[in-house]
């Protein structure tokens, strides 16, 4: 017997728009759809009435549904000769563990494809007006992790080596985890006034920025109550914010630049998903809180 | 006058069905289209057949269209009420210049978004069947390019420090940047053994991969004769590709791998770009050279 297709597909940093069209159209055409978290609401809808529809979330740290569960799921529905679509938040390859799940089905003889995804490390520092390379600035940029196994890896790891090996270091932890290592950092030299943007809910309706150095990016994000899914980024490009932040976000500041941001806005008929059954509303705009990111 | 929002936009890592849903859209509602040489053909078919399409693709180092006068272009047209989409290979922010013209529309007090597109940083080598990320195997990657500035790049970073520090460092750059790294980071001990991944037109149906060690792989890719784009990929990673293998390529070593690949192959019904004009014919199997990556 032949066995379908199992598609591991990354449905983007939040913003239901950043699904590729591929993604997109594999989850319209699923009979079984296996999701995180988070994963947007609007594209889980997207699969048929009739498919089942199976919740994996993660809380954070704390797994519900283990991950060799997850990967008997997708081995038995394949099984059963239905096309299974898996869903993760951002790419599947970035901390996504896809790769455990491909392993899984090749072991079982499922053949698989990976649909690979707009990932949080580069688009969410993107919707805060951060690229994350810049000519003269920034020709490299590393992404990592810290959180699956506790404290230990941020212990292990050299940031300071890192941080100045590095133009741009993205970090995708938590608000405590993070502490560590500006503390680290600080401890071995790295210059206090290095910049830092920590951005909660980046492409979506709740986004919410906070900037400053490391020196005070702590005390700010404590202050701002950010909680996961967090994307910090350290080094000079978060400078380029001032110029080319376009976003708007619910929580700003300065209201001068709230308005500034307006006229950078999207209009509500340039945006929505294409193509799909989901309708033309500016989803970048609207209130429900929107769940796809890459948490570590 | 309020002018219409430009849009920046990542056309993926070569394979069609890899932009994003938002992109598509813009791209079918566009008035113009100013795009790169490494975009994918079928991307820009597109935008309506009566959108002005403008090409300012950059050969190998030759920048036919100069940066300033790509950016005046955008601010030109835009000026004169149109809908403009600049498409890029990959993302707009990884090493694309998206920074730049981002500015630039700024400084003409032009609204813009960006729309963040599937890096061929990290989706290349998942076409290869290598995770930049794995658990328990690496919790990091770097994405690197040094193209830019001819040699000077290369011989100011300290690539053998970078290599010690991530888990998985990803390379943008030709086979003759890349064998100067490989003279630098053996010199500076890095195990003769690490294993290294070379990819050439990764996504596309012209898909090449050469795998060695650090010791053989610039003899093994100058034999396969990989020229740009390559994206490369050093670190125990690559190991994986052995196992996760899926996209089949044009050329293969070893028959029996390809034969493997094949039941691991995605269904031609199962493929093509979603809700376009684009037919649903397997664009992974077709012939025709695709064009867009983040080249550097």
């Amino acid at each position: 017997m032949t066995f379908p297709t199992v598609s591991l597909i990354g449905a983007g940093p939040g913003d239901p728009g950043l699904i590729t069209v591929r993604g997109l159209k594999l989850v319209q055409q699923a009979e079984v759809v296996i999701y995180d978290r988070l994963v947007h609401p609007e594209v889980v809808q997207e699969a048929p009435a009739e498919a089942l529809r199976i919740y994996v979330g993660k809380e954070t740290g704390l797994h519900y549904v283990p991950q060799e569960q997850i990967n008997a799921l997708l081995v038995s529905h394949a099984r059963q000769g239905l096309r299974v679509v898996r869903l993760k938040g951002g790419d599947p390859f970035v901390f996504g563990r896809g790769g455990e799940e491909a392993k899984a089905l090749v072991d079982a003889g499922i053949p698989f494809e990976i649909v690979p995804g707009v990932s949080s490390a580069i688009a969410v520092p993107a919707y805060a007006g951060i690229p994350v390379t810049h000519r003269k600035v920034a020709t490299s940029f590393a992404v990592v992790t810290g959180h699956e196994e506790g404290g230990k890896d941020i212990a292990s790891r050299d940031w300071a080596t890192l941080a100045a090996t590095v133009d741009t270091l993205v970090i995708l932890m938590g608000v405590k985890g993070l502490a560590k290592i500006v503390d680290h950092l600080l401890s071995r030299g790295c210059s206090p006034e290095t910049p830092v943007a920590m951005i909660h809910w980046g492409t979506t309706s709740e986004q919410h920025t906070v900037t400053g150095t490391l020196t005070d990016i702590i005390a700010k994000a404590t202050a701002a109550g950010l909680e996961p899914p967090v994307v910090t980024v350290i080094g000079e490009v978060v400078a380029l914010r001032e110029h080319l932040q376009w976003f708007p976000e619910v929580v700003t500041a300065q209201h001068e630049t709230l308005q500034e941001m307006r006229i950078r806005t999207p209009r509500p008929d340039e945006t929505g998903i294409a193509g799909g059954t989901v309708d033309d509303v500016d989803s970048r705009t609207r209130p429900a809180r929107t769940h796809s990111q890459e948490v570590p």
